[in-house]
């Protein structure tokens, strides 16, 4: 038997997410719980052969999508979903040793991509109240760190970064000459975003996804932005055809129907206040969000609840291993009517 | 500025291939000349919602897939195209220094990989004749090689690798504890194929595609056949969420419809003959091929025939600055009609 890599030796093998999701109620992705705009649906439904046949041609939606949220072409790269911009980041920048500080709980793919880079990971965990750990944050990034991880709003937390914070860690990253990689996967939900940042700072990479509020998921579609410089480095890397047709023609569409999302994202927010309000009647610790989704602490009962709830066709996702989590699920924030269901199944196992 | 990795300093920018293809007869990427399957349009036309919005589920198309192909789904791994295949093979088993053997000229995916993870590339070139380089190959392998690269038939080339050579590669290679990959992206033309030996040798990947005979270039899919120990391996490097839903829902009706495949194949056998027979008669020097594409010299006018080919709206692949390929076209094989098509607009050109 041939042996792998020492690093791919170390790694856990991949344990496969639950599948059969379909026709439940989805709150454990953070997916858009509703789907994609109709207008997306029927221009898939509509999809020439031509497209599937040919090998896909990426200049028109890249303009398409530059020029929506105002960047250029040049400060953008489209990934097959956000999991290869992180790829493609870690395999442009990082050399074996190089520190990468991830402040933790996160999202899964950092350590997955920085451990196949062989980074060293230096972990600096939420305060326990799950509020971001600028200071301490501050004062791990030095010479030897390569890349600071951001997300924000972070998964799964729902943690929103104060603005001043994120410029202070963008500057003394520059200092260090370290990369800041900032991931607004939610940024829609909490209406606050640092793009524009790529203009003046040299070390920032945002990346983004279609597989959130967009109702993509499916499909695969991310990209990342930063200077033109970064970017042209980040291509080199990428594989040529990673992105699918069938994600830019829906995106194309997506992009376009922003009745769609300002309807999705106002729902979430009417949602967002009942499942607080109504935890808060059933005395359920619960943690601020700036996302689709919050954190809720069940003593002993997380397991059991997920459990339950998914007898009842509703999916969480249970979160009591991730570090500062325990008892924890993350669930998801759909609709009103979406939200009401889970409130009414979580009353009746609680009773 | 901050530098990315001293290998990615040294790779060149990657220059984005032709666009604007739609609408010509593209006889330049071997992709099916004609389409997917009726079949496969009419699945994509009914998508459900929820399948563009939900995370990609694969257990039952890895079934599938894995029951067509007369292997166990542990011993398959689903990947976005070959491309993302080959890199998680040199991901997972190839470290910096380590050499891989590459017979040029080939398909350019496995070099840039190669470079990526900073392997010794040792490139053993095909003859002048462009029959495969056995001896030279089957010399090469030793104690250092952790991956000899096959392609059979080869892209660009055309050239069959007789069968005891393939064995007498892969049992060599196991003696010095190399991996062998052998891409078979058109062995439905050659009409030959190995994967039934991934059951006799425990050092033998076998990589394929839907790009090409199956018409689904567009959407992104392919997979890695290997003993199950490799597999796990290679499912611990890979991204979780790298293939997308329309590509499985696709997938899953071409391989279904053999009729659709026959037909095609068939068309590309009875064109192939017309082709070979009517650029003899032009006097045009062509090498053999067992794929949908063949090798036509033009001494000092394959830059301009390829251009006066596009004037007429069709593409072929100008290979001239290839190992061995100077003043050479790759140039596809489609239907009957299309092949006429092509041959009087040579003609033309010619006269």
């Amino acid at each position: 038997m041939i042996e792998p890599r020492k690093a791919i030796q170390d790694m856990e093998s991949y344990s496969p997410p639950l599948e059969g999701r379909r026709g439940l109620l989805r709150l454990d992705f953070n997916e858009n719980t509703v789907g994609c705009s109709p207008r997306v649906l029927d221009a898939i439904n509509n999809i020439k052969e031509e497209e599937i046949a040919a090998y896909p041609e990426y200049k028109k939606f890249k303009a398409k999508l530059a020029n929506s949220i105002k960047v250029k072409p040049g400060q953008l790269m489209i990934t097959n979903a956000t999991d290869e911009a992180i790829a493609v980041i870690m395999q442009a920048y990082v050399e074996k040793g190089d520190e990468i500080i991830l402040p933790i709980p996160t999202f899964a793919m950092f350590k997955f991509y920085a451990q196949l880079a062989e980074a060293k990971i230096k972990e600096i965990p939420y305060a326990t109240n799950l509020a971001f750990p600028t200071k301490k944050l501050l004062t791990s990034i030095n010479k030897k760190t390569k890349l600071v991880i951001l997300c924000n709003p972070n998964n799964p937390t729902g943690t929103l970064i104060d603005g001043k914070d994120i410029i202070k860690i963008i500057e003394k990253a520059q200092k260090t000459d370290s990369l800041v990689l900032l991931d607004e996967a939610y940024y829609q939900y909490s209406e606050i975003e640092y793009l524009n940042l790529i203009n003046s700072y040299d070390n920032l990479i945002i990346i983004r996804t279609f597989s959130k509020v967009y109702g993509l998921g499916g499909l695969r579609l991310g990209y990342a932005a930063s200077n033109e410089g970064i970017i042209k480095n980040l291509l080199k890397v990428a594989s040529p055809y990673s992105v699918n047709t069938v994600a830019m023609v829906a995106a194309s569409v997506a992009i376009d129907d922003m009745d769609y999302l300002k309807w999705y994202t106002n729902e979430v927010k009417k949602a967002k206040k009942l499942i607080y309000d109504e935890l808060k009647k059933l005395k359920i610790k619960t943690y601020p969000t700036a996302a689709n989704f919050l954190i809720a602490k069940f003593p002993k009962r997380a397991d059991e609840i997920e459990a339950k709830l998914r007898e009842r066709e509703i999916l969480v996702r249970n979160r009591t291993n991730y570090p500062l989590l325990k008892d924890c699920l993350r669930i998801g924030i759909g609709t009103v009517k979406q939200t009401k269901e889970l409130l009414n199944a979580l009353k009746e196992i609680l009773k």
